[in-house]
């Protein structure tokens, strides 16, 4: 009942506004796919600096630049926040082959999971065990596993129509799949990329030895998917080939790096905050296009289509461009902690870290009444063919943020293409469509727009 | 009123088949994910067969593959219809560029539009006017148009959401720009690609010269987006500088070739058919990935997934695979006049003719009755983030088809990279993504499947 009076309420006040907010959005719209700057700082980020993993050299360029860019744009303020984030560094291509007899080998594209440690010098050489997930391991007991290398072989489901729900269908072999084989004996891992298609590229990202202690860490690698199922049917016709892999990478102490924050102050309600954001860092083998770059830029194109738009907010608008997301999420943590120390009042918090693919919509962490309120503004968005408002995750950098009363989204752009390139070395630019980027963005701005004039938290205060 | 309660003998007929009917369609989208063929399919047609324009030797082949193809299916039956085709050949390629003083030139990207006449073989050379359209021409005149080179310069609109709104808005100065600019004593065209990237691949396409005699005729060629610029900036410098062009393309006799046929007979009612098809021709630059290939192997495993779901259809499907929609829609005239010389009842068509991306609808070319039990379907196409149901075009071979009651239908996929590829060189079978090819397929299955089921024909006989 009271959900419905707030409905009628915000369709009252929406009718009286369409046509301002119609007028408004087609602005954003137009301006984005005319004069956009997203592309033209991805293209910077992509192809002058590069994918930009924690700690690296890179990343402190894609501090720098994106600092710079923002300084340009006539914000009210903008500066980095310092943040201690891990350095994993990669070292020499890794090598591996599966060898069928003594001297007959064949080479098969893999990558170190970032996290992982190194091989010994000479590489690991040994049996392989193939399981279709870590249930498989209790069943094969440390007597078939115990001296061999696992190889977690379990696809993602194509039948998902969200290739994010399949990721997350096969994700924990890559994220647990060493810890979880070393405690019966297994002295290296091999796991099938997380990829819909069959191709050359092998798929790195984070994974974690949890409480291994450090001598008994084993290492682990991710295989091609074609050259998952070239291993997966030589140990059909063969259960006892070896496979060898050998990797150089290493974790180094922790250096500080940092969270780049850029704002406009809000003209009624400064103390209440907006969080627009993706995450600066990237994992190493591509140049971090899609993951996250494209959120990075349009994260900072919200804001300077906000301005450019002429519309002057209510409330205080952020941009946040999180540092080390991949591999820590330092950046989200130390950002929640301050804003927290600081007793800082966040209303809404957006990330864009799902690709640089034509939006479709959002999805809501919040409560049934504030999500109601979303659903009314759904007609705005049909022009713009945005028709996907649902309730679930948000972004992992604004997680943290996570409180009674903020609402977190995510923009949902589509998601067929994205584990093609997801963590891998064709995560480029090339990849990425302008127009497509450019209508994240708008759809972005679009959706902040929004909360700024009729803001949640007006809402509360009725109903308060 | 009527309408009304038609939806609600529809809506109430729904519910008790809703589980039947999401069982099916789940049961036809993961088929279409896991073991589709249409992939498959257009990798031989694309990489093996290449760019079929009508009258080539690569034309013939696609039409001996896919009948090989279709006969490999156990349909009830498969055959070829002769149709007569206009064949117009390339040649060598083409040579371009701009001069701005004696000697000092730049080459710029161009094609020969299809059906232009060929330049003397000298090439042409000439001052250039550049104009944003054909309603320039009156305002401009002879004294200004006569012995110049035309270069049409309006480029496709960025703001429309969809790009073939923004297709629609510019594509007549490449249909009929020759015919126009030669009444005030053009010389030759040079029209701007209908691309909205910036890029250097020229896109040809299909143009007329109306009623002008042949010896009349001009001499019209794309430019790439990028040499589009330069020459525009160039003039805006010097409006005195040279263009020079030579092509060397011919138009042949015409040439017998075919449509491609196979149909499931239906089981309750054989003489309703219900067509689905695409265009079997492409443009000769690429290899016609997009445009059609996709269409015409998704069309094909349309009747393959049925048959692989057990269902038995009660109407007949036929898939078509039309020629020569590209230049001269000879494919799809014939088949809507043998159509009608043998009173065949055809209660409705689909094309799938946008491009293999991820499906987001269908537009309907249909009373306002029948859209409305479209809309009754909406439902159950949302697990499958199928959400555009629009009245609008259906698709270009089906249209000569169109008759009072034929319910036509087009396939709509995302738009945004549509136009980067259409028609230029750059239609290539490395741009289509096997799982949004796919989801096209089951999407146009599953429409297959409720329009069988349901028939636009019953309600028909109902209000009778």
């Amino acid at each position: 009942m009271r959900i419905t009076l707030l409905i009628t309420l915000f369709a009252i006040s929406s009718i009286f506004s369409q046509t301002e907010d119609e007028r408004q959005m087609k602005a954003i719209y137009d301006m984005a796919l005319t004069e956009g700057k997203a592309y033209d700082w991805l293209n910077y980020l992509s192809n002058q600096i590069g994918g930009r993993l924690s700690g690296s050299v890179q990343a402190q360029q894609a501090v720098e630049y994106t600092q710079n860019q923002l300084d340009s744009l006539g914000l009210d303020r903008v500066w980095l926040q310092p943040v201690m984030v891990p350095k994993w560094v990669r070292g020499t291509p890794e090598f591996a082959y599966i060898e069928t007899k003594p001297g007959l080998t064949t080479n098969v594209p893999i990558c170190a999971l970032g996290g992982s440690v190194a091989t010994p010098d000479v590489g690991i050489k040994a049996n392989v065990i193939e399981v279709n997930g870590i249930e498989d391991l209790e069943k094969l007991g440390s007597e078939k596993i115990k001296g061999k290398i696992v190889f977690y072989n379990r696809p993602m489901d194509p039948t998902e129509i969200s290739t994010f729900s399949a990721y997350s269908g096969c994700v924990n072999q890559r994220y647990s799949g060493a810890a979880e084989a070393g405690k019966y004996g297994a002295i290296g891992i091999i796991v099938r990329s997380m990829n819909l298609r069959l191709d050359d590229y092998p798929h790195t990202g984070s994974m974690s030895y949890g409480d291994t202690p450090v001598q008994n860490r084993i290492p682990a690698a991710a295989i091609s998917t074609k050259g998952a199922d070239l291993l997966s049917t030589t140990l059909q016709l063969n259960p006892e080939i070896n496979f060898y892999f050998k990797q150089n990478c290493k974790q180094f102490d922790d250096v500080e790096s940092y969270n780049v924050i850029g704002e406009i102050k809000g003209s009624t309600y400064p103390n209440e905050i907006m969080v627009v954001g993706g995450h600066l860092d990237s994992w190493d083998l591509g140049d971090g296009s899609h993951d996250d770059g494209a959120g990075v830029v349009q994260s900072m194109d919200v804001l300077r289509l906000i301005k450019a738009s002429g519309y002057q907010p209510q409330r205080t608008i952020r941009v946040v461009l999180f540092m080390n997301e991949e591999n820590g999420l330092r950046g989200g943590n130390k950002y929640a902690e301050v804003a927290k120390s600081k007793n800082e009042n966040h209303v809404f918090a957006l990330e864009s870290d799902a690709g640089g693919f034509t939006p479709r919509g959002f999805s809501f962490d919040c409560s049934d009444e504030d999500f109601a309120q979303v659903e009314g503004w759904k007609k705005l968005f049909e022009p713009y063919l945005i028709h996907m408002f649902i309730k679930g995750g948000s972004g992992a950098d604004i997680g943290p943020l996570k409180d009674e009363g903020l609402v977190l989204a995510g923009l949902r752009p589509d998601s067929q293409r994205y584990f093609d390139h997801h963590h891998a070395e064709n995560d480029t630019f090339e990849h990425v469509n302008k127009r497509e980027l450019e209508l994240g963005a708008a759809t972005m701005t679009s959706l902040i727009y929004l909360v700024d004039k009729y803001g949640f938290g007006v809402q509360k205060k009725v109903k308060g």
